[in-house]
């Protein structure tokens, strides 16, 4: 029996809620991204209160500090981080690949040395859910090579070929059924080999499927045409997860074609930068920038958040000048206030058959700007 | 008729309110430091919910950045820092005396140059006041000279006369009466002086009476011997404000001896280096020693503050660890509601006449422990 349940469409945009052991959350959802166990600036009565449903952690990180052992000797990741809620950790894969230090990719895993102090680790498909299981995360990721997106089509193939042979041993060193666990399709932008990862991963008894390898650099309409064949090839009956994406436009765009869940640092990372993302056009803008210091209308008119109902635009914009804490902490709560709000408002459109509308405004509102220059996963 | 009212005493302790046209508060009171026009990672609705009653802000901070006719222009000190309540400012003498830059001082006030832009800027008595009227407090400070600890006995006097004079130009610059305005005696720790200065400060009609050049280095013994004597010099009928004070227990010691208000940047200070206040023996410790890796207990098993009723000293150790803002935010939000539940225990203490008790408590925990070496006022 799927973990997942389809409620509703509008069009390809799918309305639905998933069944883990630490609760059900209803999707299309976004997690909020607590790297190192902790939304940056946000403690969890407040992520709750923001309308959070899933909080995703980062393996790589937990597992050099403090460690997956310490976590589990402490009570596991809910205990210790007090988020009660559905986890789900990805598989330290992309933080492993992002290193610039010396690491050695072969058929049994990764080598590679610690950021913190330079130690030689080893990576494999194993290890990670041995990571994952002993964090006691809700949602596991199984581990996949992340090629450089500079990769020919051959260069490209091999590596699908080795993602599928550690998806099936990330399966069977899965020991606790009730952790979830989910496999991620690669091939870049290539359609053959999309259309052939997605056969591979729906051909194995994963709670969920996962879309890897894309917003890590490639052009937005890169991204949006691979979307728009590739979700159709993934397994309805399973949830479908689109890993570390994106902005506004890209959530709608994914869930247009059939994307449940989302994750992505920019709501917090651009907060801590003064970036804002509003319910207006244009969807955003710096709060840093000195045109805001005499501004008295809050961030968003629209927006019921702490740093909405309390704060000025002026009074933001002189704790960024001045370098006080909570102007970051501000920020990232009415960024993250503004994502769940907006996958709120997608869920009811999906629900009310207006979805088309929804999509159509926030299309409009990105004509033109793109936050993917750099890539925005991390 | 005075805005302070007696309603009890224990001995020498005084259990009381003062009004404001922001409100009033009950004292003993605490006022968290807002250097900036932010209690630092702490937002105002969760200031309130910790028991804060009026908040202290920086009239020199504020002058430089963002400029009271700025903050002015936006709708007030109140409406710019989303605290509805009392707001006490300083002169910005105190700050102005710290700077290591070239200052120079005369009868007129004093040539000083900003910390931020080497700018130069003078601050006289009317200055002061004119900056905080325009700010919108409900309670301004006047100028007064905070002498070097090392002065000779016939320097300290002519300082104070100067204070004297400074305190009557202050009083003759007050346009808005709705203003609280509060007398400072100086004085360092010779007792001769300080009961000059209470003849001084309380034969003005000033609608509070603060006692300052106090905890800024000089041995705790001194402090508390001189609080023991000059307390009692002051009017009885008026509010007695202990500015830059202190540890619990040199809070507890000067409300022995009749003091009404505090403020110390201690507790968010000491919190963002990981030291954290606790109702137990020892007083205090630091979150980040590696012996709290694996406690899973909170802070402080008899507080109910958000940091203490969701996550465990393991927890809190890792962020402080990883370098993660949630860390300091936390002790933060800790180490305030321990002093603000302490205040409340100690005006119950006078409102039952158990004071006696608390005040043994409190002495025999921080019996040879002491925080004041490098001086704790800012």
């Amino acid at each position: 029996m799927s973990r997942y349940t389809l409620q509703g469409t509008s069009g390809k945009a799918r309305r639905g809620s998933f069944v883990t052991r630490a609760g059900v959350f209803d999707t299309p959802t976004f997690m909020p991204v607590g790297t190192r166990g902790s939304v940056k600036g946000v403690d969890v009565e407040r992520l709750a209160e923001l309308g959070a449903q899933v909080m995703l952690v980062n393996t790589y990180h937990l597992w050099l500090r403090p460690g997956h052992e310490r976590v589990k000797a402490v009570g596991g990741i809910h205990t210790f981080t007090g988020w009660k809620g559905p986890i789900l950790s990805d598989s330290g894969g992309y933080q492993v690949f992002s290193l610039k230090s010396i690491r050695t990719l072969t058929e049994e895993g990764i080598e590679f040395r610690s950021h913190i102090d330079g130690s030689k680790q080893f990576l494999s498909p194993e290890g990670s859910i041995n990571v994952q299981q002993t964090l006691g995360v809700s949602i596991a990721m199984a581990l996949d090579e992340c090629p450089a997106s500079t990769l020919d089509h051959s260069a490209y193939e091999r590596s699908l070929e080795m993602t599928y042979r550690w998806a099936k041993r990330s399966l069977a060193a899965r020991t606790d059924p009730e952790m979830c666990l989910f496999g991620i399709t690669q091939g870049g932008c290539h359609r053959d080999l999309r259309t052939r990862a997605a056969e591979q991963i729906c051909g194995l008894p994963f709670d969920g499927l996962a879309i890897g390898g894309l917003s890590v650099g490639e052009p937005k309409g890169a991204m949006y045409e691979t979307l728009s064949s590739h979700v159709d090839e993934l397994d309805r009956e399973r949830i479908h997860y689109l890993m570390g994406v994106g902005t506004p436009e890209d959530i709608i765009e994914a869930v247009s074609h059939g994307v449940d869940i989302f994750d992505c640092v920019m709501p917090t990372r651009s907060g801590r930068f003064g970036r804002v993302f509003v319910d207006d056009d244009p969807p955003f803008f710096n709060v840093k920038n000195a045109k805001y210091a005499e501004d008295t209308g809050p961030l968003d008119p629209k927006c019921s958040c702490v740093a909405c109902r309390t704060y000025s635009r002026a009074y933001i914009n002189h704790l960024f000048k001045v370098g006080e804490m909570l102007g970051p902490q501000l920020a990232s709560i009415h960024n993250l206030t503004h994502y769940l709000s907006f996958m709120r408002e997608i869920r009811q459109s999906i629900e009310t058959g207006t979805f088309d509308a929804v999509y159509s405004r926030i299309k409009a509102r990105w004509q033109g700007l793109d936050l993917h220059a750099s890539g925005n996963q991390v």
